[in-house]
């Protein structure tokens, strides 16, 4: 079912797409290895997967391929980002460098962006700040599939968080997670495989339980994490609030039921209150608080005294954030990375259409 | 069962006590408006129900009533703040007075806290940035009592997270949550009634699912907001993490098992890497971002869009973040507080010690 790429073909390819629709050199590669980042980390829903939906929101005309990005306000700490409606893999590291810029002045850096599209996955951009022995924090809003604790209404994006931590002798700490109890790649895997989905992940468009994998087909919506009142999913609605305002509301960007959607044949919502997608980027100096080296010191004995928890079975030790995804990227870096033949038939027509070789 | 209090006669109170401890005018003053905020907003768990406890601590020499709370390191947008062993209710406001002054000279302030002790609720600290139109974090490590996925050992504690945002004409919006499914609050109130706790809020001491109420006494752990891997409680995991790294790996406090517990008879942990309990907190200035009055226009539109959700049941409706919280607070600064027998009890008891009278 899957084929093998190397990331050096896929990058290739991917590159030649963006290139075909207008990106400048140093764009396309800053969306390629933005985008290509997922299908390393084994997040294949929101890799090249996802590049022919990239493309059919710049026919749609909803994305700018040559998008003159720009800061349109700023502190010494603070700034935010106007995207020009730009390809959101290309406006967020610009926008996380200017926070990394901010923190190497005054210690931190934070910035709203506004007028942007989707980022690709959160936990990239919150990466680029670990070589600068900083922190880093992403976040972003993403059109409306999630229900908050109470509403039929689908008022929320799936709204990730990701925190990017430095570690010494040990692999940084990286937290990348969507605020509902399931992301939408993981629903699609059990749509695949006809499988029901387990309690707490969707709800029926009445607000019932639900086990169906299809549920938001049907009108239904994903759940906060936490899933329902008992599990405290009203703990999953704030979070996800707490991004869409830092993203959206803080930078002027939509917000809520505006965000506008990925699939570029979803209309846009009426009464738009601000400008495309908004994403929230934090950047901490680890030496603005102590010194780099004893910070790394504590961070290993951390990720060590978690590693050695007794765990409730032998065979499932307890896991450091970040670490399957790394160990992924190590091995697909050498073996290739797998996709499914459905995606494999989509990138050739994608390549037949804009005469890119796959 | 409950006998009702005025405000200003538990306040006077509480005063009396920290006064009788050693604390200064001043610190016997905040101290105690900070716990008596959780009595005021229906936080019954962290009010005047403490007292005696930090009491014990100070007993056990583990509090310092009379602390110097100084900035040991700074940058433009960052300060560690070590505490002196002083109360969390002290130190906290202290920290977060910090950051609130440095987010009006750069835009954003930023304070981890090092040697601290228990706070208080999360969510008093985090409004002080409020009424200088800022956005207000805060956030606490605490003794472990939570098992991340996957493990039997207790590694975490509670972590909450505080994020108050002002808004126009509606009531600030103000998340104050665990990072648990359900704090050690709601457990109390369920051990007291003898009724089982749902599924995913406890485990036992090896790891098994678990309905029972009193499980912590028996070696158990609560678990982390998600309940179970299938509702995705390493996101739980993950979110306490952040907390505890932020709070205590960032500042040079004590992290993961070796957080000092409130319980002033529980030893100590062995061995531990840092000082005291940390904190961690922020304030960003909203004109940092965009100007206040847009922002709140924007913030006022938000609210009312979640407010008018479609409910599920039409007697249930969409609760903004902090509603019930500004209610009950209403209703008890006019109607009193009402305070179970056995904390006025344990009250009167300390009012003898000390010769205050409640």
């Amino acid at each position: 079912m899957d084929q093998l790429f190397t990331y050096e073909r896929l990058s290739s390819f991917t590159k030649n797409i963006f290139l075909k629709i207008g990106c400048s050199t140093h764009d396309a590669n800053i969306a390629t290895e933005t985008l290509l980042s997922a299908d390393l980390r084994g997040v294949d829903s929101h890799g090249v997967a996802r590049l022919s939906g990239y493309v059919r929101l710049w026919e749609a005309q909803r994305v700018n391929a040559t998008a003159t990005i720009k800061i349109i306000h700023e502190t010494p700490s603070t700034a935010v980002v106007d995207g020009d409606a730009g390809l959101g893999l290309v406006v967020a590291p610009f926008a996380m460098q200017v926070a990394i810029n901010k923190a190497k002045n005054v210690g931190t850096g934070w910035v709203s962006v506004q007028n942007s599209n989707h980022y690709g996955i959160a936990g990239y951009h919150a990466m680029m700040a670990l070589p600068h022995d900083m922190i880093g924090i992403s976040m972003t809003n993403a059109s409306a599939l999630v229900a908050p604790t109470f509403s039929r209404d689908k008022m929320l994006g799936t709204n990730p968080i990701a925190v990017a931590i430095p570690a010494g002798s040990e692999q940084p700490f990286v937290a990348d997670f969507a605020t509902t109890t399931a992301a939408n790649g993981k629903l699609e895997i059990l749509q695949r495989k006809n499988k029901p989905v387990p309690a707490g992940w969707v709800q029926t468009k009445e607000g019932g339980g639900s086990l169906n994998a299809h549920e938001l087909k049907d009108g239904g919506a994903l759940l906060p994490l936490g899933g329902n009142r008992e599990g405290s999913s009203h703990k999953g609605y704030m979070l996800g609030s707490i991004v869409d305002i830092f993203s959206g509301v803080l930078s002027g960007a939509n917000y809520g039921p505006w965000v506008p959607p990925f699939p570029a044949y979803i209309p846009m919502p009426p009464n738009m209150p601000g400008k495309g997608i908004g994403h929230f980027f934090g950047a901490m100096r680890i030496d603005a608080f102590r010194p780099a080296e004893d910070f790394k010191k504590d961070m290993d004995q951390w990720i060590h005294a978690f590693k050695n928890a007794v765990p409730v079975n032998e065979n499932e030790k307890v896991i450091i954030p970040g670490e399957p995804e790394f160990a992924m990227q190590k091995e697909r870096m050498v073996k290739g990375i797998p996709i499914s033949i459905t995606i494999v038939n989509d990138l050739n027509e994608l390549g037949t259409r804009f005469s890119v070789v796959l």
